[in-house]
């Protein structure tokens, strides 16, 4: 398959301008933007930027995601909120809500917020983050379209639910679990069906209550409900099924019965008429301000020491060393960084060229645009900078109040954000 | 192997007059000897009270926990508090803990307690119930002596770990997931053993990596540190292995970053010279207040909801129902009410009579002594009741005025809790 390195800014200014041009403010445009790029830059592909036609773009051109964010607050107290999202992007809503949690924290220990009524927010780990960044411990989680089956049972029931920490650490990067409770997801499904792989067995039940294992077989089955995810720790009890299948019903509890948010099958995001509607979810966001037990020097030194004596665990046969959480994800940005870029694989070049056509944002040019090459060349770039043309720099300037406000030096070629 | 039904009762009440009869405070005794009795009640049998002698009673005969509970507040806020619990009993000091963090909660919305040199502290989900039955949200967790290899590791590191968390419910009983993060536990290897059965593979990683089944070599080969329990997920990364690991961590950051206990190897308890010494460990304690985020009847509606609706996912074919966590635990205390009590078999049975030879709590008479029976039928009492003897009945008086401010009727036979 095809695979083009595209530079981060390049992809980034992309996703916010097809936000904007289907009805998405810029703030919340960029913000959205951000979050998609980011799951990249950690090495989340299945969360990136491919994810913005089949999720975002077409649920906003369907008319069953609200462009316009839409934030009530149900009920604060100084340490706690309640959040309406109003089927808005979920990436905004999370983001002010971690915010808020975060905030609360700084002031009076401890922040907890809760959401109803959002949608799809990308990767949890994008606001477990922004806490270790303020020097918080972070938690989070949302509940998701059904993907895991009880342990017993072969039925999707829960999300795949992640149930994220990140701590602030001495370490160049913070610690950050991010992951769904389940052992893997769909797009894990497809991956191992596009590269002809057999899936290992326990991924999947079959309606027998068996592992099912080939991958374009899952496919249909769990499009037809014959199949489904298994829960962290595997199909039935005897490896501990039940644990994750705990820790899934954890994350649906907490994103959905202090918000009363939609639970379970509700999450499928059909109407009654069996069309597809809103798919209206339940997160939690949860914000410690570590100097409210110690000071943040030595809790980030206490917890680096703890990532650095596991790596120093006597090594299994054969394996070459070991990883604390965040460290792959570390480790994947540079990589990209090196290379240039992120990753786009053909059938994603191939929704970038879809979007880019629908909504006229001809300005932008793709590596794999046949006059990129050249157009690199004639500008003097090197891999990994964007090609500025003359009309994407205008065309850039969606809000130049808004790129003035951030502290731009100019209309163009700005960063809303340090990485 | 004998197995024999011992009331709730009398083996709550010989518990707290072994702990008595080494020093422990009266009150004290009894909160251990309730959590040590409630983990058999829920079925958890792993730490009930067949744990009393090998870990507490021998222990503080060692002198190596201290009988004198002793808890000082480090460093306290509005909603979050740092204790030391100077190496004594785990049960006592993480009660308090959790009560504290509770108390925050109720009045702040959400409250946090961490705590070092503490020392075991039984079955988690004691605590997090404490929350849930408060109508509060409760998460907890402790470290303890390294069991986890990290994953592509084959050193035990972490403790079993476990995040634990209970949720109030409108069923008859709350949610609460009480597990570590491993997927079994020494005890389970060692229950193994006595059944002559072959342990499950991917429970324990042996030196080379690879999966160990032989139960009575996995116990020699942990003991001698060339096998490692694998974390929830399994070994590798194939099935998610990195996330139980993670979630492993996550128990050891919130139990030791945060109040600077000890972590990983130094939960050992060796001393320099490799005898054993104190086991000092971190725990967690969390509670948010349902009602500064809804009505506590609105909460309990949707979580038995969601309880009830898992309950009718589509079955896997020859399963015949689907738990919600909890629920096995409720089941397993109304069967032991009807038995009578907790089931004691023949090595824990011996262990009551080793205590009661050398404490010389003569007073009590176990189900598997000859007299028992012959004074059942004398005191024409039913299974499940227990025998007062007048020297029981003296011999609990060992506090008056403490039995009395519990409102008791009289010295004896009094509940100090209400099932």
């Amino acid at each position: 398959m095809a695979k083009h390195i595209c530079p981060f800014e390049l992809a980034e200014n992309f996703m916010r301008d097809v936000l904007v041009k289907v009805g998405v403010a810029p703030e919340d445009a960029a913000i959205t933007a951000d979050v998609l790029v980011e799951s990249d830059k950690r090495g989340h592909d299945t969360h990136g930027v491919g994810r913005c036609k089949p999720i975002y773009y077409d649920r906003i051109k369907k008319g069953i995601l609200n462009t316009k964010v839409e934030i009530t607050i149900e009920k604060e107290t100084p340490t706690t909120a309640v959040i309406d999202g109003h089927n808005s992007l979920g990436h905004v809503v999370s983001k002010r809500a971690m915010q808020m949690a975060i905030d609360k924290a700084k002031k009076n220990g401890l922040g907890m917020v809760v959401v109803r009524n959002s949608t799809h927010n990308g990767i949890a780990g994008y606001y477990s983050s922004m806490a270790a960044d303020q020097g918080c411990i972070g938690m989070c989680g949302t509940n998701a379209r059904p993907s895991i089956a009880p342990t017993f049972a072969v039925e999707n029931m829960l999300g795949t639910n992640p149930l994220c920490f990140a701590f602030p650490s001495d370490e160049k990067f913070a610690f950050n679990l991010d992951c769904a409770t389940s052992i893997a997801q769909r797009g894990r499904v497809e991956q191992y069906a596009r590269d002809g792989l057999t899936l290992p067995s326990g991924w999947v039940i079959d309606s027998h209550g068996k592992p099912a294992t080939d991958p374009d077989a899952v496919l249909q089955m769990l499009t037809k409900g014959e199949a489904a995810m298994a829960p962290l720790g595997g199909i039935g009890e005897e490896t501990a099924g039940y644990k994750g299948y705990g820790y899934a019903t954890v994350v649906e509890v907490l994103s959905a019965a202090l918000s009363s948010a939609n639970f379970l099958r509700a999450c499928y995001g059909k109407k009654a008429d069996g069309s597809a509607g809103p798919i209206e979810l339940g997160h939690f966001f949860f914000a410690a301000d570590v100097s409210a037990f110690t000071d943040l020097a030595t809790f980030k030194k206490n917890t680096g020491d703890i990532m650095r004596e596991l790596r120093t665990a006597k090594l299994a046969e054969g394996a070459t060393r070991i990883y604390t959480a965040g460290e792959k994800e570390f480790e994947a940005y540079h990589h990209q960084l090196e290379q240039g870029g992120v990753v786009i694989e053909g059938p994603i070049a191939h929704t970038f060229d879809v979007m880019r056509e629908e909504t006229g944002l001809t300005q932008y040019i793709f590596p794999w645009d046949e006059k990129y090459a050249q157009m690199m060349k004639e500008q003097g770039k090197k891999e990994g900078e964007t090609i500025y043309t003359d009309d994407l720099i205008k065309s850039m300037c969606l809000d130049p109040s808004f790129h003035a406000s951030k502290g731009c030096m100019g209309a163009c070629n700005c960063h809303h954000r340090t990485v």
